[in-house]
């Protein structure tokens, strides 16, 4: 049997780190939030990355199936994204006029993505989401947005239900919420809003949190995409997890519409701080007259990383390479538990997979299987979607089945 | 007389840029905003940066008044900070779990802002001004927010303005507009909404666009923190402008007093891309209890180069730095100004100054002085403050103000 990781570096951090940082460390990573991950079996904090691993603090080496939750797209410290970064932070990165760099990757986005007229790039995944709600808005004079249930659009108020601390209910009163794959549900709020509904906003497919995750059907967003014409609605995909692992022109490509707005980040410079909001030229003069801006939208570096990225992975031909490896992984998985009599739900796009062990309604099976990979150097999440990159070899697959095998087994005997 | 520049190269990459960008080139630098910079004479895209300058696509090169609205407060590629950074970099960036260079960071906060019992970063201001606004309102359980006229505190729909395209009434309709420096104003609407109001967020003085900076009144300051304590009502500064160029300890401590939270984000790293929301103890559960994050949020590099950045702010007494460059360019600027008979008023702290020519309602003069200033080299802007660099040196202060004079001759004969 493989050794089992020790955390005690990590742990002697934490309680430094939660002195001076409200839950110690934030977001997923938090064992605040205490679901995503197995927290007594996960490292806290890491010391460096390389290719498809990170070691953590006290020196265990993970194979890393989170990247970062999205951005390692390519595999840690690609030699030519952080080449092109390097050659430009020597001219310089935030400067008062912007580089000419923010035009090359405009034109670059609006060649690859397929329903992209035009790019404006921001910082976060939450910036473009953020902006497109309200260029609907402004666009449409209305106010209502349809949401699918399952949903995450980012962190600001609007998107936020009236339960999370800090929300009020100005903020989400016209947020209207329908279930996913319903078009019929969909047919029924523009009936019964009609002349309302400002935008209808989704992921492209529902990759939601401690649920099997579900692609569309049949037909569904060419249903979806009539509705809104019909309607006037605006359409506005938030491609921020899943964009570049299904398909490079766009995941709404690969379910065969167009948005009229698409919203990208995370793997989109391999790690390097940018996000982007393309759309229609119905749209343009909407977004030219909102002043939308922060203080380092203009950096240069991580536009020359993002150049660099999605010229690289176009070349690739980067969801394939990515489907390749997640359905070598999930097939390899499905056969480890089979072989220990249990029944491993892998669902999602196989670069985007979700886990989870069937016929536990506690899910207290799976959490178990999932920590005694996590201990064992294989980092999968709980209950959140993983993400596959570039740089996971065979070898590292292997590894992985072996790791699950073990894993499976030590719950068996439990 | 010096040459004045030409924007030929400038005026195609726009022509480029419009094509694939909303307005070809958005925020403060976009023409379609039209006010904060002189249009006709300022150059569109840079080149590359160092130190107090930086050198446009057409080969001009601008002593640089604006620092990238403020992130280039140590100059452009500080050695040290780029060195802190690159050594990070080669760890890695963006990875699964976070550095403990996160740690060292809000230890480093902790220790330097006076009013800072814990840190949270982020990526914008408007990150961390919208954490503070909602964190206030989960701890008040109340929805009021005070504004003062003529604030800014980034780009969320709940600190946007009705007549701003997309918002809509639910947004602001819990805000309310006093005057700044009118303490008795405050005084009032917290009579009038006893019990109602969640914050009063403020930058630490009023350093608006179109308008003489103004500094905070003798006792006023006190008063409003006075208030807020007698009505349990959280006390919020931006310091996202302002801050480290008052004072590296925050500008509440400057202006003698301490925020229950306060913003920071462009000069924290010198440009790297980083913000930062620090607060006190009794707001720690509050934050701790929010699922708030983004796709970049853990990232190292911005976390090693704000450690570099205002730990060399701390040694080398960087407010007081930029105080003396800041009141040499002032004094010179009112002299050259006076000796063309004209009345240039200097407002807001020197390391932050608001340039006006006096006696001009139209503010065209104005406007016409700042062209010729910028077609010289010099880098001002219209209607919003400046920022002072510490690279800024005595020869630059002099060149500029051997600028300003040819610029008032010629306005002058105009």
């Amino acid at each position: 049997m493989r050794e089992i990781n020790r955390y005690d570096k990590s742990r002697e951090y934490y309680e430094r780190a939660s002195k001076v940082i409200p839950s110690g460390v934030y977001g997923h990573q938090g064992p605040a939030e205490g679901c995503f991950v197995p927290v007594e079996a996960f490292p806290f904090f890491s010391e460096k990355a390389q290719g498809s691993y990170f070691w953590d603090v006290d020196g265990n080496r993970f194979i890393d199936y989170m990247c970062a939750y999205g951005p390692n797209i390519l595999g840690y410290n690609d030699p030519d994204v952080d080449a092109a970064a390097a050659e430009q932070r020597k001219k310089g990165d935030c400067i008062t006029a912007p580089s000419t760099k923010m035009i090359e990757f405009a034109e670059l986005m609006v060649d690859t993505v397929a329903s992209a007229d035009w790019a404006f790039f921001a910082k976060n995944g939450n910036d473009v989401t953020t902006l497109s709600i309200m260029a609907a808005r402004a666009y449409t004079k209305r106010k209502k947005i349809v949401f699918f249930k399952g949903y995450y659009h980012g962190v600001s108020p609007w998107t936020q239900k009236l339960d999370y601390p800090g929300i009020i209910e100005e903020d989400v009163c016209n947020n209207i919420y329908i279930p996913w794959n319903d078009s019929d549900a969909l047919g029924e709020v523009f009936d019964k809003y009609k002349g309302e509904i400002a935008a209808v906003i989704s992921q492209p497919y529902m990759h939601g949190n401690f649920k099997d995750n579900v692609l569309p059907a049949g037909g569904f967003w060419q249903r979806v995409r009539k509705l809104c014409d019909d309607n006037d609605t605006v359409l506005i995909i938030d491609d921020v997890r899943a964009g570049f692992r299904l398909d490079i022109a766009g995941s709404d490509h690969y379910f065969g519409f167009e948005a009229d707005m698409i919203c990208f980040c995370k793997a989109l410079a391999n790690g390097y701080n940018v996000s982007a909001l393309c759309g229609k030229d119905f749209l343009k003069n909407t977004i030219s007259g909102m002043t939308f801006t922060g203080s380092y939208w203009l950096s240069a570096v991580p536009f020359a990383a993002g150049i660099a990225c999605v010229t690289k992975m176009r070349e690739m031909d980067i969801a394939k390479v990515l489907d390749e490896k997640g359905k070598k992984l999930r097939d390899g998985l499905v056969g480890a538990a089979k072989s220990h009599g249990f029944d491993l739900r892998v669902t999602g796009a196989p670069s985007l997979f979700y886990l989870r062990i069937a016929d536990d309604p506690t899910l207290s099976l799976h959490q178990r299987w999932v920590a005694e990979c996590v201990k064992r150097g294989v980092y999968f999440t709980n209950h959140h979607n993983h993400f596959i990159n570039a740089a996971l070899s065979d070898e590292d697959i292997a590894e992985t089945v072996q790791v699950a095998n073990e894993a499976f087994e030590v719950v068996k005997k439990n």
